[in-house]
């Protein structure tokens, strides 16, 4: 489809993914004037409740996903796992941002390292994995302890499995359930950061300052914002996020997770969306990465990523997210998920400080 | 109708009026989880885009105004005109706030001042006018300039007429249409401020920095935080919203807009409901007036009113909105209205600043 110019306020994205993420590039784009239209295959979706339209439907239902697209000005989607058959059939009708190529490289973790190692960046160790011979030579060469993952539907830490030693090679591939594999190397890091960053239609890139990360169960914990690196290594993190970007020719906000390590930057994964490690931006930026993205997927010139504080992100998990009403200083976000099951995300706080607080 | 607990998120407000206060209170609630539900008679409302359901339907429809208040958990409102016939009605069956002796005394010109003195707060003198000989006596006793303005119903310049001689009392009272007026006289002031506060279901009280108000064309302009006053007089002027909240009984967020004068601090009206003065809370502080009149009427504890920056708001009126595309550093917002006719608020921006940075 030919590329339009920028959407005029009152144009309709499409969002593919009525979770939390989608909610909040709902209210984003709320905020600039812009109504949404969530797609989503489950029965009322957060993001539902905050947007204009909502399809509820399968991601293998054709007719619903032509109407969706005919409804829409341009389509974007808060989860990387988007069938590739459902842009197939989109990206005829609507302009899908970010591209099919981001999603190419998210979802196969061989392609996403094949193709961060094919431009400069320094990866793990890592080899693809279908069989128990081929598992032995990976072995071989990434060394253990390892991680075996699958390829692809991997997220928070589901789908992975520790190898320790040579003899856990047969239960690590059963865990695999015969999808095809990766073997990982551990990388000895100092700390992890993410870098938010986003890639305009014209080409122009905006870089949020890294974040530092700490999981607890797999899953991500808490977001310092500034990562205590030095700031050299701050620019070349975001500089790197921009090789991403442009490299992908892309389009919207990308979440870049890297390790910090006695040998430089290492990059753990890529998510071609908005990212749980980016939430600080909504209380310590003028521009945060929802509206950044929405800016980038509609068309129009990037927001300024500056901070105007240090912040702390911290995940609400579970029933965490009971302590709601105690909250009365920080920025609180809740998803509006009806059930607080175990490891899910029912919302965040943003604690910001004055500039310079957190390191000087 | 008793008072309840505070609301779980996943409760329901209801919001009589879909303009772009409701609009903005639908976002702020739904950051916290909440849903909202949207009251108004005319179609296709701004707010009915970013809340979980609409209601089109008039004032005057008891049955879609009874099925409203069963559907939410809270009603508030986002304009003072409210008809009393309407909360009649919704105040048995569910929690209006903020609650009624509010809206009587916004509503009407006489008895708000009637009010205000009787707090011992300073008003601009004033005088009920009816008919040409009270408009007469009026005139003797307020002095001229003045302005004589319906008792209800204005806003924004709209229902005034200024009089300067006595040969205008005419057809200032023609220009009444036999609306029941007030004469009120005219401050010297050395500039208009406006303070934003919030009462909480307890009592507590916190109420924002006086913003400093320019009007262009009896319209808000500009509103930048801090105010040019000293320390003392901007704590004073805190007060004495605080005073007003608590002789009210009130629950929510109200805009006092004030006259500083060479004899002190003057008040000129009260509007009980979120405010165009108070947008700049929006990107200048972690808790903005939308979220803080939620956590009001849901029954939550207040946030912290804390400015993290400096700022000035900036209304977008007419085709100023036109220019949003660039808007690149600033907090835009646009509120979803298809046309944008003259006078007609399309949208604001919010430039913040280091603290400091404008007055020292």
């Amino acid at each position: 489809m030919a590329e339009t110019a920028a959407l005029p306020p009152g144009s309709t994205i499409g969002i593919l993914g009525g979770g939390q993420l989608g909610r909040m590039l709902a209210l984003a784009a709320a905020r600039l004037g812009l109504r949404c239209h969530i797609y989503e295959p489950g029965a009322a979706p957060p993001a539902g409740q905050v947007a204009a339209a909502t399809t509820t439907a399968g991601y293998d239902d054709e007719a619903a996903l032509a109407a969706f697209a005919r409804s829409v000005d341009v389509v974007t989607y808060e989860f990387e796992n988007v069938p590739a058959a459902v842009v197939d059939l989109l990206a005829p009708l609507v302009p899908v941002r970010p591209g099919r190529q981001a999603l190419a490289v998210a979802q196969d973790r061989v392609a996403e390292k094949d193709f961060l190692a094919g431009i400069g960046l320094t990866v793990a160790p890592y080899a693809a994995v279908a069989t128990a011979d081929e598992l032995a030579a990976a072995v071989d060469r990434v060394g253990l302890p390892a991680i075996l993952k699958t390829r692809r539907l991997g997220y928070d830490g589901k789908g992975q499995v520790r190898m320790r030693t040579p003899g856990e090679a047969g239960a690590a591939l059963a865990a695999m359930a015969g999808a095809p594999a990766v073997l990982e190397g551990f990388v000895t890091f100092e700390r992890e950061i993410s870098v938010i960053a986003a890639r305009g239609r014209g080409g122009s890139v905006a870089a949020y300052d890294p974040g530092e990360n700490v999981h607890r169960d797999g899953i991500l914990d808490t977001t310092t914002v500034p990562a205590a690196i030095p700031a050299a290594l701050a620019e070349e993190a975001k500089a790197m996020a921009g090789r991403i970007l442009t490299a992908l020719d892309y389009v919207g906000v990308i979440g870049v997770e890297m390790f910090v390590t006695g040998d430089g930057l290492v990059v753990n994964e890529i998510a071609p969306r908005v990212h749980n490690s980016g939430h600080w931006t909504q209380n310590a930026c003028v521009i945060d990465q929802f509206e950044q993205h929405v800016r980038a997927v509609a068309g129009w010139p990037l927001g300024d990523p500056r901070r105007h504080s240090d912040a702390v992100m911290t995940n609400l998990i579970g029933d965490a997210a009971a302590g709601w009403a105690g909250v009365t200083a920080d920025g609180l976000h809740l998803y509006g998920k009806a059930e607080a099951r175990t490891g899910r995300k029912m919302g965040h706080i943003n604690r910001i400080m004055p500039l310079g607080t957190l390191r000087d």
